[in-house]
């Protein structure tokens, strides 16, 4: 494998046009669009059309003549396409954090009827913070106990007297894909209810929620969804659940006629009753567009396509890896059905002595300032996993070549030892 | 008075500039500010810069770069200096919905300690429906009773037994407008805490939150703050309560240290910890220009200022009425101190017969068919209080003239019975 057989898969690779959907800067190559998804093309248009004509010119009126009002259920609807659930199904609605707390709650209400003894709930010690910092504030909230796992084997010895399983389809940190059917087979088996977080999976993996009868799913706009920074998130309740409980942040958009004005709370029949303040329309309008790139894949093969493409992409990058930078250590499943679509690596033997410690800090900032940008995430403060430098594919827009140079570039940053360059260890506010 | 008064009252006007800082549409007199400020001119440029440079170009590096990961708290301290509140006090976050429910779990939280006997909330059942369904759930929740006065003289006999005081400061109905440094030292001096919700007062009305010792407040983004179709929202809370307790809605931007990606929460020192997910970066971006409007009449004046042309438009708006419309009833208090920054009607006598229900709205969309926006807000289902016909003065951007001129229209629209046109009955899916 050289670069010329990367640049021939290129050529003859059918979802190649896909890139044409978006703006990228020229000279980067960037492996982060599992951090926040590149700009579609159609974005600023939409958005200055939503700013200038929609609020500009018709101002408050556009709440009806603009469908503002329903734009939460008519992206839910798109996105529904993309994680295997029926229309009418997802809503889009503020943040992934938020609606991990009105899911949890959800579920929380329903194993407090169904399942009253049991008084805990499962999650993984490396699932991302957000999600436990929720879940632990509503497990005291409501006098349970959050039990974290450190491998998902353990999860099974745990589900007699679990009410409630949560875990992120694709780990964050490693891409570790879980399988969503077998594990919530596993759950429902023994009564236990399962709540996905797709923030890595929706728009790079398929999934499909009601194939797994899963029970109930949150996730991101920013990532493989390409909506824009800070986008709005969405939520996904299953039918058999949603309109057994109100959720906890019963704002207006969720009542079943808001502009009656009653003092009163009755929610919405359906996942409506998710919403709660006033849809951010712009946001809404940006995600929108970005949900659109990768239903535009459609054409070409949809989610399987994407996914063949992905785990093509990190396979090569992978052997790429083991070939030229053995001192790394490949921190991702190598199994193409435990993979999301991410490669992580960890500085193993690659960076040795007294500047191995935040090593994969300074290399990820050696390869941005070559044009090459994945990121760092640190390990545990307990020492138990590494610091990782993360290089998510995005099979929309990300090139064979891509992976090729990237590694090239790598192979340079360690072998001219530019990473131990001092002005690639001061850290920004945000790693 | 005739119309040519109203016009020199705008040549003499000293903000008269400020209404270049907008884009307004030709032909409309918009007085729904209250409901969806205008767009401010510098909006459009601003969010393509967002869109097209600091995502496109700057992709996740942005979030350094740009500052984007401090954009809470920058745009935070600009609303701080419209609501009379410290540095470094206030974040912009989430929806009103949200934010009520974090304050106000604060606030019970510190109250279960503090008076662990009282159990009740006390708010107005006129006060916007959002905050009573979240008080409402809150209150289950937390083993609270949610108790509603019907007149603001009832509060009083309540405070003893009560531990959190919840109110509008403005009345989005009628406008009325409390006292919140006599409310809140009332509710002090019975030991009781204060939130108070400044959507229809920030950016309108001058807010001392500080000199009132209110104990915390939440408003909105989109309506005399100009941000934009469901714009976040702010919240403030008292330095002296801000560290004593966690926040539920405990997501990773109000961790102490998000990227060290700990699975443990520590909340942030002050009110970040009041943050949750990841900042909408485009919707934050565009209130920060819609805030700026309403700082750049610190040159004129400030809010003061502003505050005098408002009351001067809705008493213009009120005399105008009593003399050419005496049918119709002012709901809006005609005491200046008591009254926000709209006037409210009610038809009354002016749509006589078995047309009267339901004509406000007919009136309004018959306005609104002449360029003339204002908004319709529903009575109560149980028909105590009448439908509103509502319109909102912006001192930014209102002028004398437009008073004058809206009057006029509402007095055709009346003389020839234009609102009796059945198109005008029937009503979007809002209202």
């Amino acid at each position: 494998m050289n670069r010329d057989d990367a640049v021939d898969l290129d050529r003859t690779d059918p979802l190649a046009p896909l890139r044409d959907l978006f703006e990228l800067p020229e000279g980067t190559i960037y492996l982060d669009g599992n951090s926040l998804g590149a700009l579609p093309r159609t974005t600023a248009g939409r958005v200055a059309e939503v700013v200038t004509q929609e609020w500009g010119r018709g101002l408050i009126e556009s709440w009806n003549t603009a469908s503002w009002i329903s734009l939460p259920q008519r992206v839910g609807d798109k996105v529904a396409r993309l994680v295997g659930a029926g229309q009418g199904e997802v809503v889009v609605a503020d943040s992934t954090s938020l609606n991990v707390y009105k899911v949890l709650a959800s579920a929380l209400s329903i194993a407090s009827v169904d399942s009253p003894e049991r008084r805990v709930v499962v999650s993984e010690r490396s699932n991302f913070p957000t999600d436990l910092y929720i879940a632990s504030s509503l497990c005291r909230e409501r006098g349970y106990e959050l039990v974290l796992v450190d491998s998902p084997d353990e999860i099974s010895g745990l589900l007699d007297r679990t009410a409630v399983l949560m875990l992120t389809e694709v780990n964050y940190r490693t891409g570790y894909l879980h399988s969503m059917a077998s594990v919530t087979a596993l759950a429902h088996e023994h009564g236990v209810l399962a709540v996905w977080d797709l923030c890595h999976s929706a728009g790079a993996v398929p999934v499909d929620l009601v194939g797994a009868e899963a029970d109930f799913a949150i996730g991101c706009g920013y990532k493989f969804l390409n909506g824009g920074p800070g986008s709005p998130a969405f939520l996904w309740v299953n039918p058999r659940h949603v309109d057994r409980f109100e959720q906890p942040l019963s704002g207006w958009m969720g009542h079943a006629a808001p502009f009656e004005m009653s003092p009163g709370y009755r929610p919405a029949e359906g996942v409506s009753r998710y919403l709660s303040g006033t849809p951010a329309v712009i946001g809404i309008s940006a995600l929108e567009c970005g949900v659109d790139t990768v239903l535009a894949a459609e054409a070409y093969g949809g989610l399987p396509a994407l996914r063949e493409k992905s785990l093509a992409l990190t396979r090569l990058f992978a052997d790429l890896v083991g070939s030229r930078l053995p001192g790394f250590v490949i921190e991702s499943p190598m199994d193409d059905a435990r993979r999301g679509s991410q490669l992580s690596l960890s500085t193993g033997s690659a960076a040795s002595g007294s500047a191995s410690a935040g090593a994969a800090y300074a290399i990820v900032q050696a390869l941005i300032e070559r044009g090459v940008v994945g990121d760092f995430r640190a390990g545990p403060a307990d020492g138990t996993q590494p610091d990782i430098l993360r290089f998510g594919v995005t099979p929309l827009y990300t090139r064979y070549a891509d992976i090729w140079d990237a590694v090239d570039h790598l192979v340079a940053v360690m072998d001219n030892d530019e990473w131990r360059d001092e002005r690639f260890w001061t850290r920004g506010a945000v790693t």
